[in-house]
């Protein structure tokens, strides 16, 4: 019976320690064998980098049944080609990232390590699942997700994702909502990114702040704008990233370089 | 005069002190007036990262006719972002980063540190172009490239892209080349990647390495088949990630949950 259950490997970028994860954790905890390989400190933004200067380390945190949870020195995507290697009895049925801190909407994608862990599982040949919240605060409330991702994980467990697609999925800050929307990426940008904190009288100290500014807000279909509209955003996610239309022309163009 | 030259901003992920960032900067250099903004140290591996735990800062490093260079402890993506709210007079005409000591084609756009600057450059709707070399040597000879790398540079400041879409090249390790080739990202993934090197007795210290394994090695249209064949390899990389193929039919399952 036990070896049936499928094998859910599970992370997140906020660290270990975060009310996020365990929500998740505790979630989809009755779903399978639930693996966890999580950074052993914050690694916000930390996009799809992986640990290369430096060896990187894990170490057992709890062991109980049907759960195993590890910490490790790396980023998020060390953390799944740890868990893969070194921890994981056999290849993971899902992937998990979540629940995030923050919200993954838009094209803040190519900044987030949550992303990053799932692209890096959808990579991998594994059906990976990116689940953040749009609350920032250390203490935001996950209970009103719990149906949601369950709901979702137990669905991906029975259903074929397409080949290197993965799923970005975003709560909007609400204890309802209206519904599942799959949609497509907002097109956006970061501005007035650097608040400044100097140091002993030199100016060129900076923390990473700023404002989004949306491009296509009137795109009813974009995942900024669903959660806005108070719905789950779906935002299903190619990792082919070639632009396929624009290769001809290109090729003429480089043709005449040569 | 001075004034209409073009604006171009360059960083890299291998850290200011790099050669092949020396080889580019010395390439371009007739073609406008240069800024470049690199991490102070090597950074390879860090993907889209932001660093979002602890301030940023930077310092000038130099200021010639038509060259100002900075250093900047932060990640190549935190360098477009200093540079552009900070050092630039106006927005640059072109972004470009490398070039890269090693191969950033197929699937290692994920964790490239070249690639993620160069993002956030198309995101901030600049054209912005990766340079490459499949070569990880300290020493590696970018004398080879020079002529490319000035007509590819050249065109760009001449010509379009479509928005939201960069180029990633990437040179193979040879003395000449057989030719421009526009291609698409090449599929595959990392396998035994944990080298060990254990720390007083403690066995789960490891070094990220292992072996790319390449799943469309017969696509003659692949960015790794170009280079193996001795082309230069030109990617089209779009930043719009959806997968508008599968939105309908993701938004029929999703209706069948809640």
């Amino acid at each position: 019976m036990e070896i049936s259950k499928p094998l859910i490997l599970v992370t997140n970028d906020d660290g270990i320690m975060s009310k996020g994860l365990s929500a998740l954790i505790k979630f989809i905890r009755p779903l399978g064998e639930i693996v966890v390989m999580a950074p052993d400190s914050a690694r916000s933004g930390s996009s799809g980098a992986i640990t290369s200067c430096e060896p990187i380390h894990y170490t057992q945190v709890r062991q109980d049944v049907g759960l195993s949870v590890y910490k490790c020195s790396g980023t998020p995507v060390d953390c799944i080609k740890v868990a893969l290697n070194k921890v994981c009895s056999h290849k993971p049925d899902l992937v998990l990232a979540g629940i995030n801190h923050g919200d993954n909407s838009a094209t803040n994608v190519y900044n987030s390590g949550t992303m990053g862990a799932v692209i890096e599982g959808c990579l991998d040949g594994i059906k990976s699942i990116a689940f953040s919240l749009c609350d920032h605060e250390m203490n935001a409330d996950f209970e009103p997700q719990a149906i949601i991702v369950r709901q979702i994980t137990t669905w991906a467990l029975q259903h074929e994702l397409p080949e290197l697609t993965c799923l970005n999925v975003n709560f909007p800050k609400l204890l309802d909502y209206k519904g599942l929307k799959v949609c497509k990426m907002a097109r956006g940008y970061w501005t007035r990114e650097l608040d400044p904190c100097p140091r002993r009288g030199d100016d060129h100290y900076f923390w990473l702040g700023g404002e989004y500014i949306e491009l296509n807000v009137d795109d009813g279909e974009s995942d900024r704008r669903a959660l806005a509209e108070g719905y789950v955003a779906i935002t299903p996610t190619k990792l082919d990233v070639t632009d396929y239309q624009y290769m001809d022309k290109l090729q003429r163009e480089m043709d005449l370089l040569s």
